[in-house]
């Protein structure tokens, strides 16, 4: 090899270094602004927190308010057959609590009314992990239902027919700690209910019912002698206490 | 209507104009964090920019610097057949530009060797903008061929099977401003190449080369006499100018 190609190689080496650096200094800066975009979500979640604490009292407040936004929630409604609506008259509030390293995982929050009809529990959490191997992972608590209250084990009485239609429903998928992927439920909750549910309570019906109405055999309208409509047992009043 | 339906009716009302308060609240605090990460965001956009302009001043140095990372890419190399291979030794820097306020788009800006042989300009500019509208629309320069040596229209000349072979080639693909959707070749440029153009560059070529040949002949050894297929004219060493 000749000297001027020996030097050639070393200059070349030396701008592949060069450029190393630069990428090196690159790195750096956008892992701190990761950090520091993270910093202003944290920040920002701690901000919020009190908001969202005094909007769950009110809400608390105002009987039916989360089974309401839910049967308004074109995709929602559909999961929540009849039994499970009138279940979930009990939900008095609907919390979601991100981790405080946001990046691992949140929880969905189901406050019960403690004298509910339906299970002992007056909290269900369903948990959404990122575990260390990186794996997501879900842990639900388990519902003690009350005898002969288990609303899961009705359906399976009626026949598998009935049972199909409702192995998407509402409290299946809470009972389910499979259901790491393409969850819509949960991002449902997360994502559309939660960041601002009183637009969900306020909608009208007839525009939350407009996309079922085509073609499908749509059984809302007969099922007036049980409880009519969605939820309309009492009137939807303030309750004063 | 009784008076107590009539006070348990504004109790109601009450309710829920204090959660549509505390709504705003949130609702202005994720506007603020909003702000705030668009700030990071734009802050260390300027604190990395003298890093770019230093790598690309060095990358300009080291020749064939920016096609040997092109065709090291699994899937960009499919979209460079050997002619604009040839043409592409001549790009001396490949630079993204992000709008001042990046959600509003981005240029990629391609600077050739105004002495190459294939055209006058020696900056070839596609951007992609968000129109006012919300649609987005891309503007490129022309092209000012040389005579005879417009790759694209050689290719037409060859009959019809090689021009669609190459419907996806990168000049055709630059010179297109209608892949406003799915920009496969954008979206390689400014998310794998752009972030570190020299992990591409020191890819060993068996590696980029993997999925063309099934089984795992790796020729990775038998490159000594040429410098590897791809691009072989001249020397790959540091240009000393």
């Amino acid at each position: 090899m000749s000297p001027e190609a020996t030097e050639d190689d070393a200059l070349y080496q030396a701008a592949l270094e060069e450029i190393d650096d630069c990428q090196s200094q690159i790195d750096s800066l956008n892992e701190q602004a990761s950090e520091e975009i993270l910093a202003v979500e944290v920040r920002f979640n701690t901000l919020r927190k009190p908001h969202y604490s005094k909007r769950a009292e009110i809400i608390a407040k105002v009987p039916r308010f989360w089974i309401t936004a839910f049967m308004n929630h074109p995709q929602l409604s559909l999961s929540i057959p009849e039994d499970q609506q009138h279940c979930l008259q009990y939900l008095q509030n609907l919390l979601i609590e991100e981790f405080e390293d946001i990046k691992n995982g949140y929880k969905i929050i189901l406050k019960f009314d403690p004298n509910n009809p339906y299970f002992e529990n007056d909290t269900l959490v369903k948990e959404y992990r990122l575990e260390v191997s990186g794996q997501p992972k879900s842990v639900v608590t388990p519902i003690k239902w009350k005898p002969g209250k288990n609303i899961l084990n009705d359906n399976s009485e009626k026949g598998s027919r009935k049972r199909k239609a409702f192995e998407n429903s509402f409290f299946s998928w809470f009972t389910d700690s499979n259901h790491s992927n393409l969850d819509e439920i949960a991002d449902i909750l997360k994502d559309e209910i939660w960041p601002n549910p009183l637009q969900f309570f306020m909608m009208p019906e007839a525009l939350s019912e407009e996309g079922d109405d085509d073609g499908d055999v749509d059984d809302e309208e007969d099922e007036d002698d049980e409880e009519g409509g969605e939820v309309d047992e009492g009137d939807s009043n303030y309750d004063t206490d």
